[in-house]
């Protein structure tokens, strides 16, 4: 995988999600890590609308743990926010793969960008056992594919 | 306010949430501070579906801190599970109120069923401040009684 | 199991935290499910302290699950806020047992006052895997009496 | 602020931390999320250990709020490591600040590196209204650089 080749045309993904009281610290505002922990759930759901939900992933033993994540915060969000985090997959490499998150708001606003850089594994017995990484299938990256 | 009087005839709010990968323990299932975050949320959104959001309550300097918490958990729940609160009022005191919840998943099973006894009460300048309880104006008691 | 047995002399198990930004809220204190949160790993360190550590619990797919919690809440911490949880196991039942809590801060302050119900169990095949209760060992039981 | 200036020479913060079975996920580790609540929990154990604590952040109104954050993960934790967060600020700009955090276990191994950049402002009347970024001012900065 090098960066010279051209970024996956993905299609997008959309969580929707709501800023709670205990989401938010004593500024009034949300506590970054939501922003994360969002992020995560945005990713489940993703998979989840190609297929890929919870229960199959458990049953085939399948996980994609974290090689990094970051987040630009663009605009503080508030209780009460209605919110969406809008999901691309911007590159597929051999064992990896990299997710563009956009949260905005209800009303347009951007609120932050992230990105989670995510490992394609297997469980050798189901979760809680050693995980490996292995290529990411074909039929796979083509359920993400823009038509 | 004693034991002897009836139960509030309450208005019943609906809270739709779902169990995140992030929201369950090494068990697989729910970690349970998550349903007292979730009862919460729910109560929060009880308050604006009569229209006390959260925008108009930090207006306002109201607040409704918690005196007691508890919950029964009855079966566990799973990642990607969705649910709902359904939050009652079943007593209003002087300057404190009960709530119930009972969380529901999707298919009609009874997760859990929670109480929360909350102080009704105003911070002197705003979030942050101090904050005194008063006494709960009979005009919200009506907004949640059941017609 | 009766009410009207008398109440185990537990040790009493001490798990030092403290009050991050994080686990506030817009009001400038914590958010109750914190004290849940600390519960539930007060009760680990607590099962730690005579034996059963995490690693342990795993290898031999040993589990807690809760059938119940309840708190009061007694005063509010604020950030910064150095309290510890006192633990103490108040009754033992054939496959449950009941602990209760106490949160108090450095300067001796009672914060809260909680309890946990928890059943003795084990996973069939390791964490994730159907968990059934199973009898309390009198050994067990033997690790908490206060001597 | 150039990329040019040279690093800032910074003392370093330590704050201890260990995994806790709520903080991990399904797969039996530790929910990335819980990273970035570490970082931000020893990002104020850092100032309070220079003589900026809570009470003072909170009493001259200051704030810290979050642009940007990101982590790279190493080496998954698993519940009841025990481990510390070494925190450094590598660059002062005019309003702005960034931290480095390295999580390393017990054992020494080196679990995430992560950055925080901030803004260094001031709420106008206290948390929770407007916030606006000030100059840092050189005092503060001279309490962070190494001797």
């Amino acid at each position: 995988m090098t960066h010279t080749e051209p970024e996956f045309k993905s299609i997008v993904g959309v969580f929707p999600c709501q800023v709670h009281w205990g989401d938010c610290d004593p500024a009034g505002i949300i506590f970054y890590p939501t922003y994360f922990r969002w992020m995560d759930a945005a990713t489940w759901a993703f998979m989840e609308s190609v297929g890929y939900g919870a229960k199959r992933m458990r049953a085939e033993h399948l996980a994609m743990p974290l090689v990094s994540a970051s987040c630009d915060f663009l605009a503080p969000a508030e209780q009460s926010d209605r919110c969406e985090v809008r999901s691309r997959i911007v590159r597929f490499g051999g064992k990896s793969f990299v997710l563009a998150h956009e949260i905005v708001r209800a009303d347009g606003a951007a609120l932050a960008k992230g990105s989670e850089t995510r490992v394609w594994g297997r469980f050798s017995q189901g979760p809680g056992t050693p995980m490996k990484g292995e290529p990411i299938p074909e039929s796979l990256k083509a359920l993400f594919r823009a038509k």
